[in-house]
């Protein structure tokens, strides 16, 4: 077998990990001898083994000798665990093949040189984009120190989110919303505005058995969600904040009891400073968001910059309708010209939805 | 070879025609003898040859004894040209190989029984889906007497065709837009409404070397279309119709002078009656009309149930803006159930942009 397919298999471990290891990366590894796996593992959830130990752990015989491939640059310093490059040295292991290195600047190439002085073969860049891309939050989030935001929005095929009389269900059908469910998972948090809460009431939890639960978080400028709302009401089971530019803390109280977090943030033309919210809730570990936010929350996310995808799930309807809503209100950019550029599109099939997934490309870049 | 590799051949010839022969269908022919391709041939232009007498012209070869595989059943009746199950009971073939039956009420059916009486062996339905589609335009247009319409708009990736400003400049890049003007051969017209042509003043040609320029359609209940306007102006040279409700017939001389010409057409709750208006073009020999028009005019054809297809050029760009105009407006549906429903969806790319191509199923198949 190649390096990529030993790589590959890496990456397909690491993914098993999706989920479950915020704000760590996922990592996958492998270990072969004698052209033999002999140990393979991943990083299984936060807190626990990184990847490379569990292969070592889980070798079927000694790994004095072998090659260890590894999606992540292995880490040199004490975590949650202790260097994994130490570990290396004490397996006898004599050859790493790396995928790509680590930005955590506390690793950033000094793992590879460590290895690399202490005479161990390391090779790096083996299918280097696809590890990039598997933890692209990671990266973003270790990096900018603020969470990674996927804007999330169904529209019918002339680009409106819920009829003129505000019907909204349904707009795509039922592998496009299961999907929905799934990628939850996959997120520190599930964002929206108080627009959403107020005319859709939801409750943004994972509608899936052993589902893990992300944070739910209202912007909510003036503190208006109301106590009965589904998301309040739930606040004891799964957790929610409440971002508010509302300094009346006397109305706090009844939010604080049914369990929910009261987080205050600057107040700018009106809405949340969508910037330093960011910062207060990277602070707090959360690395990744998913906006399921209406017209004004995601004109206002993107245009505070904080924005770094777009899942579009378009189905093959037509509602028309001068008064309905679409996917992006607020003000609006002046001219196609100055308009957000999307970069990297991918196209999928959701039964008869079409997800179209972008990267937002900050600054425009013009033609 | 095969069966269907001659009908492919002679799909491929068959499309050649594109934009040449309509109101006639396409239709591609070749004849195989001793395993050898010794003719072909295709219906070039309305008028000329049809393609088996094309392909029966250019025999390299006596066809006597040969087989010949065409798309579309041929033909038992005198049009501009005599039938060619005649021409082909002359020329000796012994076997005719066919696409798809003709839905024309004058053949359907009798041009196939003929040759079967005649003593020649018929094969039916070879890539019958192919070649059916190929000629969606003119099954539809010979079985209802009006014209294909194919609703065209560009959007954003959050739904706009322009900016709240009315800036519309480009939504889509260069791909993208030539593809438009090449798709303006195919179609026999191009229809659009007053606000799009007071917006945008376009001058909807094809704007291609040697591109032949289909009929220009505006649709001015009113009729409002300013005598200075670019169609109005060109209407000497590129034919222009404007189809209105207004009865005050002093008002066309103006534009009969241009080289308009005013097709009145009933007024129904303020907009015209389409479906009246469909009618008409169809008796004009119009067997296609590609739909360039703003939301409104897209709302009153999507609701008269007059468009068979919608072309969405989407492109990765985010807009937002709640003033910004839409690709459908008007009144709207009421909910997602009671939306239009789209079927048979292709994805293509087109440079940066995506083109999403379906087929408007009426009524709403309900879930």
């Amino acid at each position: 077998m190649e390096n990529t397919e030993y790589m590959r298999m890496a990456l397909e471990l690491a993914e098993k990990g999706k989920g479950f290891v915020n704000p760590n990366p996922m990592v996958g590894a492998v270990i072969v001898k004698d052209n033999k796996i002999i140990g393979q593992g991943y990083h299984e959830r936060y807190g626990g083994l990184h990847a490379e130990r569990n292969a070592l752990a889980g070798c079927r015989e000694a790994p004095a000798g072998g090659v260890l491939y590894v999606t992540l640059e292995p880490c040199c310093h004490f975590g949650k665990t202790p260097p994994c490059t130490e570990a290396i040295l004490q397996s006898g292991i004599e050859k790493v093949v790396i995928g790509c290195k680590d930005p955590n600047p506390m690793v950033a190439g000094k793992g590879i040189e460590q290895l690399r002085q202490q005479g161990i073969e390391v090779t790096e860049g083996v299918l280097e984009q696809e590890c990039r891309k598997l933890n692209e939050v990671f990266f973003h989030y270790i990096q900018t120190k603020q969470p990674y935001v996927v804007m999330k929005y169904a529209m019918t095929m002339d680009g409106k989110t819920a009829a003129y009389t505000g019907k909204s269900k349904w707009i795509t059908g039922e592998p496009a919303r299961k999907k929905v469910h799934q990628d939850r998972l996959y997120y520190s948090a599930i964002m929206t505005g108080i627009g959403t809460v107020l005319a859709d009431n939801p409750l943004l939890t994972c509608r899936l058995e052993n589902g893990r639960n992300p944070v739910r978080i209202i912007c909510d400028t003036h503190l208006r969600t109301p106590l009965d709302s589904n998301i309040v009401k739930t606040a004891g089971a799964v957790p929610a904040i409440i971002a508010t530019a509302c300094r009346d803390t006397g109305k706090y109280a009844p939010y604080i009891k049914a369990g929910c977090r009261i987080l205050p943030v600057t107040e700018k033309d009106g809405h949340l400073e969508l910037c330093e919210l960011m910062t207060k809730l990277g602070e707090e570990s959360i690395d990744s968001i998913l906006l399921e936010g209406g017209g004004m929350l995601n004109w206002s996310a993107l245009n505070s910059g904080i924005v770094n995808k777009v899942q579009a799930y378009i189905s093959p309807k037509l509602l028309g309708g001068l008064e309905a809503r679409t996917p992006i209100s607020g003000k609006g950019a002046e001219s196609p010209e100055t308009a957000f550029c999307l970069t990297n599109s991918t196209i999928s099939r959701l039964g008869e939805d079409i997800l179209i997934e972008s990267e937002v490309a900050y600054p425009c870049l013009q033609e």
